[in-house]
């Protein structure tokens, strides 16, 4: 007897997450140290202050389980972005959240679309779940939203939209969603990740918040792990209608946040300054390899995210490997139909020049 | 429209777990502090210094992802219990693993068996996924296990044993469980939860990663929230056969147990003074409260957790409430079908003592 034939059919045919490869992994594997990964969107700075000291005052109190309400930060969010409490649904990282969703909504009966080329756990729930992924194929690397619309069915429950996307960086403006779900039926879940949102500059920030108001079927994702820089300690948050929200919070783990995660996040949702400065640098770094790719007439996906997307117009297995041997880790994006492409997680100047060098010895240019 | 007609149909009637009370709501609540929680079977002695230490040196790591696949972990895990690494899969507590069995083998035609007055996670998992719950009544408040052979159905697909059993304390002897295993058929999964075993005897305590070999469908559910004090950092972990192990860890979020909790379980794994200063206070506060309970005439269930189950013989809340003003947060267990009963968790033996002086007020016994 084997136990794959009792799993569910779904997860018969589930491959596992990559994850960007640990610096320790890579250690171990090929015995080099000094270094630098730029390879899962982490925040280069550090973690901030405001959370270390935060979670100092926890530490005392972690034979204790954590607020399964999370009572403090929904209010702080709530308060920080004119939002209710009640709106808020809390996630052990923003993936917990989308899996929340699709457990509290799908089934093996229901549709879903994203677009080619977009974040990777959307195909990975909604396959465990057995539902039916309909793909929309890109337009310049990005989501062509009347693809989506056209492929619609009486049986679509959930769409997923990533904004800005990863991992292409490709982004669609407040006018494009609002027109996209002006036109979506109210039945439909439309789930809005902005995981990136805070890299992109405030003047063409979609005001996402703002649109839950007349569009009770927008859902909206957030994650603590990019710019606020709490990937190590799992925290997100989901913005939706009250109503949704429940159904929502029914279905998530009482504890799935952990107490740590929870007073950092308390902190540093008010630290504007962290996030000023770790955007800043970000439009540096992405300017520094933006001008190398042009002096060396290097094609990328041009990007508002904390990544930039080149194409280096032959297998990119090869040059990750190598990349790899002199201490830089990358991501590729095979797995994602990219097999050309590597994708670059912007660091600090000194990491981004790692790269650079690396690749130009690499590629001889 | 209504967002509840689109969930789905399991999760329409889910009621979301009841926590016991944080001490900061009764603060917020009642405005008194000094305040003994004996509400959560945490453990009283304090977050291990083994794990502070271990959390410390990670504090600088927290902008980066998790080690996806815990390779530390497993390999301290399975060092310490002479197990193979590709047989265990980490939780976010034990909870996380609960649910992740249940989306890897659960749907909507599969029946599941457990106890009346077992952990109310194993219905709350179900239900969300809608299969059928087949509650087999107790025996003395535990687990009837020739009930559960007459339950066992050819939709059976998952058993849940708790050992020992919340929140009634009620213990399987290792013999009746090999006896058990050796009557349920190979392709239905015994799912032995052992959340409280640390609290056991080591002469009395169950050899489950023994009977691992010979009981392919056996998975063994393991917390360090209880006796290693991790509540608040969430990790658990599942030792099964590698077959259901990589089926688990397909299902499980990549990045489901954050750095710290990883950390700090690697340390205390380990820490086998901890665990025994932990087992001896705990026997010591049992015996302290059934003392209490006996000279006063109170009827409870002989307990092996770090709790005790009382049976005030008249509805609960109301004293609960009592106990509430008097600083003293015990756990009313009416969800789970006795409105007479508390739940008290075993603490330093002053907070025992508070337990003791307040319900003595209360009762003017």
């Amino acid at each position: 007897m084997k136990f794959i034939d009792i799993a569910n059919p779904g997860v018969r045919q589930l491959s596992p997450y990559q994850a960007g490869k640990p610096i320790e992994e890579l250690e171990r594997e090929l015995g080099i140290s000094s270094i630098v990964k730029l390879a899962s969107n982490e925040n280069p700075f550090g973690f901030p202050e405001s959370a270390k000291q935060a979670i100092s005052r926890q530490l005392d109190n972690l034979t204790r389980y954590p607020d399964a309400n999370g009572f403090e930060l929904k209010q702080t969010i709530a308060q920080k972005f004119g939002l209710k409490p009640e709106q808020i649904t809390l996630g052990n990282g923003s993936n917990d959240l989308l899996e929340i969703t699709a457990h509290t909504f799908l089934n093996a009966n229901d549709e879903v679309i994203f677009s080619q080329y977009t974040f990777i756990v959307y195909p990975l729930v909604s396959q465990a779940i057995n539902a039916k992924a309909v793909v929309v194929p890109a337009k310049d690397y990005g989501h062509d939203l009347n693809g989506f619309l056209a492929a619609i069915s009486e049986k679509t429950k959930v769409i997923y939209l990533a904004n800005p996307n990863n991992p292409t960086g490709t982004f669609l403006t407040a006018e494009q969603i609002e027109a996209f779900l002006a036109q979506v039926p109210a039945n439909i879940l439309v789930i809005l990740d902005e995981a990136y949102t805070e890299f992109t500059s405030v003047h063409e920030r979609v005001p996402s918040f703002n649109l839950l108001q007349k569009y009770q079927n927008l859902v909206v994702c957030r994650t603590l792990s990019k710019a606020y820089g709490l990937a190590g300690l799992r925290i997100g948050y989901m913005v939706s209608s009250p109503e949704v929200a429940d159904l929502c919070n029914r279905v998530r783990q009482p504890f799935n946040c952990n107490s740590l995660a929870l007073a950092a996040a308390v902190a540093v949702v008010n630290d504007d300054a962290f996030i000023e400065k770790v955007a800043d640098n970000n439009r540096q770094g992405l300017r520094q390899l933006e001008t190398f790719f042009q002096q060396k007439g290097l094609q990328y996906i041009p990007s508002k995210g904390n990544f930039i997307t080149l194409d280096l117009k032959q297998p990119a297995a090869l040059i990750y490997q190598k990349l790899l041997e002199n201490g830089v880790i990358v991501r590729p994006i095979v797995g994602y139909g990219l097999p050309n492409h590597l994708r670059i997680s912007i660091g600090l100047p000194e990491e981004n020049q790692r790269f650079i060098d690396a690749l130009s010895l690499i590629l001889g240019l």
